[in-house]
């Protein structure tokens, strides 16, 4: 039994409230436990320079924690006037993430920005921003759905991600901060709905780790995010009805 | 009658959540109609090079708006690599209101950081972070004062701040944006409970106003600024007990 | 009586020397008592990028220090890399004040800038740069005048700022270094020739201060604005003749 | 067969020259193919301050490219102001890695900096930095250990690391730049001499990957490392001898 | 005849004020023709961390230019939020000419910096504020030997600097702006009271310099600068005294 | 005899490795003793924007040194977010002195950058990079002849640099880096094939020096240039042909 009281294989209580943003074309502010992040889809009708004129569209992330979501209060990158090497990774991993379920060439050339800020972080804030934009960015094409006439939908699959690691011997699902801080291996995962890998991220610094661990990691996460995808359908409803189907 | 149905010296419904951040020592979700402010208190038992060793401590406040807080997306200022002038003068308002409410020999020699990060912003965002800032501040202090023995409270008044405009002829309260944007003077103004002045800031960029307006303006601040403080009062409860009271 | 001799109402000594700088389109070293500000107004025949194709120009300005301006050295803001909060502050004050008096339309696509720099400091460098921009700018703005015609004059009023204080319970006009870091209320008033407000930033950081306060300051400001606006008249003569007036 | 001729399974050339630099205490200029990496390893008495006090030591690495490194040339980041997300991805991965075979308690306290300079680049820059910087990092505290008697010999195994991908349905090892470029799936891999994995990253952004193309990419990355390994232990010869053996 | 009706081997008009700023512990505002100066000289009793505890002093010197001191405007530095190459190369000059006459050891354990601000260029800026540091200095170490006893004056020589160029086959001594910018060569140069040269820096861009070119070139800042310390002494009068003087 | 055993006018062991880069241009690595600077040659088909239209090139160049090329490890000016201003002062040297012998208006619109990446130091860095750029844009340009018919060659004569120095009373040639930190004056020369002056920088900062030692300098300095500008007709071979003659 875990800290928290969980088992091995159980995620954290899962909460979205869609639309939280009056302004935003897609919203949700997404909640895994304690870890709770506003993401946000905004779209724009440029691409930026390096796709113009080829007919294709671009989704891109940014991520940023507000100074007090974390246990003691972390400095401000706009004040240190850079962003870490944290962030840059986290918010490299999220654009690439959600691209490979977005048909750029079906969207056209636009752009929709995802902007993950972590409210409140208790471990997985990477995973959550993941699962929680993948919300926003079919909230936003839903209704860009409403006034372009997609001749294929620019969706393609849900997506979501989850982390495991391994515990004292035990392979845990969904780690919270205090035993992502304790873990030998950290693990995260990203998949598609159809049961594709998309980022295999595993890091053993504190101790390697073998092949049978990261075989058992890895199913871990196959079962979490299949029940992260479910819980994503659900609170999609009708905006999630046609990812990955082509027009007729 | 105002686009939003208001009267002229109506304020929009404010409602605030208290402690909505499970690490900071104070913290409130604010919302002015539309506008919504998370407002964090952290405490450091340390204060800047510039007061060590006078035993006195320090306020200091830090003002930020989520990209997509507004209608169009707003780079962010980490990303620019520097603030902007507006967020400065902002943060910089917010610090010198709260420590006009502070006794920082009382307090003694730590510091207490409000972060103030707009959620979603329709108008009077600075005025709005003072508002807040002073609950979780207050929020703060009282749980400070449970560990602390304060020979004199540290918090000697309430602090509240409210906007007001001039807008066709008429002087309205609590602007929100799409009047801040009409209003051919726009006001700032931040009160204590005893009904003094901290700051008045009144521009009137796109036409001079006259004594008579200003006059006007002041007296619907102070209108606004007594109710506030009062919905201050009840949002506190037990936590706003000891404000400004000398410790016998 | 004050330290350096003088009432309570009465200004510093006040001297403008024209057109210092043989480049600039228009220019003034101002000295308020030994306060020193070289002000140059230059004009480009260009508009920034959000007026492009509108017929409208554009005024701004920027303000810095020379590092030995004051008492103690200061660094660079060139060589911290970054504007510090107060310049930024104070730049854009000098900027939104001067557009005030500006008839946008009525320049043309051109942008004056104003450069503002400190030479010697002592107190009231923010109301000083304003009262020897606007000198610079009607120097200028005459200049143009000789090769454009302009079917309107674009300078519409006069406009000059100060100072005042409330110090050991007297309100006091034009404030120097000493008077101003122990002053408990700080105001800076920016009025036109017409006598209408355009900026009013009253700050009571070390003591709130009362409506009756507030109303005697003003009183200070504006009679020490009105004698500001006859020297500016006396300064500019013939460069002076055109402003306000409407040509037939 | 492969456009270079070489079979799915077989590395590119690898050559090292050991110290080809007269300062560092540890170097080598590492050739995989035609990427070449000169890797440094500058021993420093001194820890960052997050360590200090501890009797732990600490490594950690850079990288970079020298602009022509590549085909078209790139703005050095010197000159940008900022490093890049993929710089700062890249050095963070390789000062996790090596930290996962050194005791640091063992090291005591002093810092092993790894600068990883990119001569020329063809695919597979950042696994050749991992098994050039081990390299470096072996020669220093092998020349380190002749002068400090450690109780226990520091490096604690052998690591190297090499990229995989799947190109056209196959399974390939060490990817060139054309390759990696037409890549669906690219992994990089990093082991330890006993076969422990260090870190996992596969990215499917072009395409996502199935567990069984997952398990085939794996199994040639921990061939290919076990004959990297082989290769640096060459290399290193007497100065290898003492690695993850304690001390009688 | 050159163009403003000077010889070849004539100096521009020059002037000085002295002490212009009532804060600085040496001023002086220097014009060479239309090229004007303000330098400033500040002690500091610290010095450059890698100086700590040798018992010697430090001098530094930083330049800039107003915006408007030229022709057309230039963009501040503090905005650009960094140094260009030209100003750190100046600044660089400034400071290790200046050092070349300054017994560090006798000066003790301070810092001077040299502040010059360029009010008004006309060419010849970086010699001209060579030029007028050495006043500035000169006037710093006047007054601090005032209140500290040196065992020897820490001033060893005079120090001044010109420059000089090849305009149509002629050296000129010099150059304003209009004849540097066609001149083929550009040489500055320094040295001191006693004759012998601290800087040499000769730069033939446009089209190279023959032998004899350099030696006619400097003969003419020999004679140039003779005449520059004759005037450098006549304005510091008593304050240049002990100039080279070892105290008996 | 000096401690590496050369005689006071003997330039240290040359070497050059041709296109040891496989992609810029023209590339070599160059070796004077002990310092080897990697220079690369761009080739790029626009011109910056201060040239456009004009039918001119432009040669710029940029300098750096690995962390690890000296004794004691440098930090990185990508990772200090800023040039310092030797690089800049040693950047735009180079820069200067190729334009120098190039015919901007023969090259064309094109640009081409000179990168001078320092892997090892030991004195004399900016005269060898001039040395080694020299050859890199000869290779360039020899290379650019083959596809573009140039009216004019744009190489119009050789160039090379070296450094002189006064060491205990004795002029030497092409210090190395211990009697660089030990001479009383250094300097920098750099000339042409031609035997005329393109850069003459000396700097006494330590000790001022007389026209006497100015002499003895510029005369070594010019022997050694005659002997390296051999060596690089030896390096170049037929790519050198064509510099300096006009195509019939």
């Amino acid at each position: 039994m875990r800290s928290d009281g969980r088992q091995a294989r159980e995620l954290r209580t899962f909460a979205v409230t869609l639309q939280p943003n009056k302004y935003a074309e897609g919203s949700v502010l997404i909640e895994m436990g304690d870890t709770k992040v506003m993401c946000t889809a905004t779209v724009d009708e440029k691409v930026p320079p390096f796709l113009k004129g080829q007919g294709k569209g671009w989704i891109t992330a940014e991520y940023s924690m507000l100074p007090r979501a974390t246990q003691t209060r972390n400095q401000r990158e706009s004040i240190k006037g850079k962003l870490g090497g944290r962030t840059m990774e986290i918010q490299r991993l999220i654009g690439r993430a959600l691209r490979s379920i977005v048909d750029l060439q079906a969207l056209g050339e636009r752009t929709i920005t995802l902007d993950c800020d972590v409210l409140q972080a208790d471990g997985g804030t990477r995973t959550t921003s993941i699962t929680g934009s993948f919300i926003a960015l079919a909230l936003a094409i839903h209704k860009l759905s409403q006034t372009v006439k997609f001749a294929k939908y620019p969706l393609t699959d849900y997506l979501a991600s989850i982390s495991v690691g391994v515990l004292q011997g035990n392979a845990l699902l969904d780690l919270n901060y205090e035993e992502d801080s304790k873990a030998k291996v950290d693990m995260n995962v990203v998949m598609t709905g159809a049961g594709a890998f998309v980022e295999v991220q595993g890091t053993g610094e504190e101790s390697p780790f073998s092949r049978a661990e990261l075989s058992e990691m890895l199913e871990l996460a196959e079962e979490g995010i299949g029940r992260l995808i479910a819980l994503q359908r659900d609170a999609l409803g009708e905006a999630g009805k046609r990812i990955g189907v082509f027009q007729a």
